[in-house]
């Protein structure tokens, strides 16, 4: 009997292990949500109540697009293969009715207010909050003559800011892809954590973030929707870089203790915000030396053509890469390896070109991670801590190595 | 001809008005979403995308409960009756799923993130952002040996506050209610655009507001949902009422240019937020000399009874009304005409109270609206203007009437 016994219980546990499977909430669930549920393998749970609804899927962004299963309890369930660390974007459409899931927090992207669930990356502590000294985060009201109205950017300062009051700092600013907006980098890419524990072990230089909404009008302009085509992008890029350069930049000059000169102000962005950078920093070198590419650039080569020509893209600028090694300290260039095709190819094109050019720049490929925000959060971790540790006229020195 | 021609074109103009309605999508839409929609009379339009479900319904939570009508295009359509001024919080039922508006901006409130859709009212500046100077909206990250966590909270700065270095400034801690979280008086009630009109028009004085969560869980208690229990809410009072003196206090006073006195220290909040305000304070009046309650308040009175007790309620501490004078500058007790029955009977009983034992106090009744923030917003812009005009042992002076 006891034999039996020591089966059934061993039995018992197995199953229970099954049952179980190390599957807990995820950190972007709102307080007390059970689900989403995220397991060691990196697999997502999600359950949405609909006791009434004929079909349910959930439709993640980057990932699989999978019906969802209605259980005997009314409540739909699906559970989706191993997944790449990070956040990602979901939506659940009930019977076609595409919406977000009620226990995740929302988080803007896709040009509305989505759900998205943290999938962890183990030994990865750099985006969380960790027992370091923290920075703050600012919302701030600038007002832009360029847009005739009051715009909305978020500011973080380091550790310190508030006590040190006779130091001035450099100043990245940090641009959000298309459909999302300024609050982009702070929920969703936790910059402001990364900052703080790049900061903290000593490996970046103590620096302000500022992240605007890069959806700009100019005055007068007729109301239109947020933008799709490359060719409105870019003009939107034109406007949103008269709104940077002519109002925020000031505004940021005016109201925060900067180091306002180009060797202390660096731009980058991830995706359409990376689009802009280029475009609004090779047309203003004469503001900023540091510039970054998060699976966004303009890479100035039409359909055919193999290579970018630095003679003439980008104003001239890397005509000379010798000159410009100089003139501009950092040119950082990212990928995830795992992004669609197209991203990845022009992106691989605007390297090689840079390459064989003899132009330097870091280029730095994510493994493992799709257009998505763990890539974008990994570029930000390589790209702040070799920021302003150069001056104009010196060499390009080498840069420490990004704490990991 | 002609006349004819004049009778269609009036008969055009009659039937192109009655179309158009002056109905015009709300403030609180994403950018691009013509739904929901607002017109002149206050009614509400929403419109979701459900092409395959058989019932939907929108439900506004202080408001209508209504089916909406499926239209050929696939789309299902609502118009409310006139409603209240006011931001009013809703979710859409679509085959039984509680979904939020994919059109609506995501406010935290009901323990998710809701949708929201802001009905204007007529002539008031008071709570949107106005060509004035603007404060900031900082987020902090304090720790708390009570939570033993790390803990975010929202602090208003007011315009100036980075450029006056020699200024020191009072301090306002305000709370949301149950279902909300520290974001709710900035996202929802505009508490930094009251302050910043109110400090414009000189009726206020500069001030710095705090905001918290008033969730907490003391270090080494077992995680359980938020609460709904009253004694429950007691209990967790007690834990953020520790949190709130013995960490976040501090944390506030060390890193910012506070007066650290109980006469330039106020405490107020609304529903929930304004219960755990009466008992935070009245268990810490060597901290705080402001107190407001707005559409919450703890009343110690048993069911029975018709009145508070004064001799024992609130530590006795209003048992001699001279004393309790010149102790407490401004207790504020705030109440929407449409509240709910139960709401409004309890808030009556106290100014009734204090009313027969002659304690002074100042008691405000928001015409018109519910259990919602724009009782909320009108509480604040009738409770702000009365900090920090008295000094201790000074009688209490007339406040300067609240700006319109």
């Amino acid at each position: 009997m006891r034999q039996i016994g020591l089966a059934i219980f061993l039995l018992a546990g197995i199953c229970a292990a099954q049952d179980n499977s190390g599957f807990l909430p995820a950190t972007t669930n709102v307080p007390g949500a059970e689900y989403p549920r995220v397991d060691g393998n990196s697999r997502v749970q999600i359950r949405i109540k609909a006791p009434d609804a004929t079909k349910v899927k959930v439709n993640f962004w980057s990932g699989p697009k999978v019906d969802m299963e209605k259980q005997p309890d009314g409540f739909w369930l699906v559970t989706t293969p191993p997944m790449a660390p990070g956040l990602h974007y979901y939506t659940v459409i009930i019977d076609g009715a595409e919406v977000s899931d009620p226990s995740s927090y929302s988080f803007y992207g896709g040009s509305k207010d989505a759900s998205a669930v943290e999938v962890p990356e183990p030994g990865a502590t750099y985006y969380s909050a960790q027992d370091v000294p923290h920075g703050q985060v600012r919302e701030v009201w600038y007002h832009s003559d360029v847009t005739g109205t009051y715009r909305h950017a978020m500011v973080y300062t380091p550790p310190g800011y508030d006590t040190q009051t006779r130091t001035r700092y450099p100043v990245l600013y940090l641009q959000h892809g298309a459909g999302e907006d300024e609050t982009g980098w702070i929920r969703q890419g936790h910059a402001n954590f990364i900052l703080d524990n790049l900061i903290a072990g000593g490996s970046c230089k103590p620096m302000l973030v500022v992240m605007a909404n890069g959806y700009a009008k100019r005055a007068g302009q007729s109301a239109t929707a947020p933008v799709q085509q490359m060719a409105a992008m870019q003009q939107m890029a034109a406007v949103f870089g008269d709104d940077l350069t002519q109002a925020l930049i000031p505004y940021i000059d005016s109201n925060f203790r900067t180091m306002a000169d180009r060797d202390h102000r660096a731009m980058a962005g991830l995706s359409m915000g990376g689009m802009q950078t280029f475009t609004i920093t090779f047309n203003h070198l004469d503001l900023f030396s540091y510039i970054g590419g998060f699976s966004g650039a303009s890479v100035p080569a039409a359909p055919g053509q193999d290579k970018v020509d630095f003679k003439t893209a980008y104003n001239g600028a890397m005509a000379d890469p010798a000159a410009f090694a100089k003139r501009v300290h950092v040119l950082f260039v990212g990928i995830g390896t795992d992004e669609p095709a197209r991203m990845h190819e022009n992106i691989e094109k605007l390297h090689k070109s840079l390459l064989d050019a003899e132009i330097e720049h870091v280029y730095y490929e994510s493994p493992g991670t799709a257009h998505e925000w763990q890539t974008w959060r990994r570029d930000l971790k390589e790209f702040a801590p070799r920021l302003f540790k150069t001056t104009s006229g010196g060499k390009l020195t080498q840069a420490a190595p990004s704490a990991n």
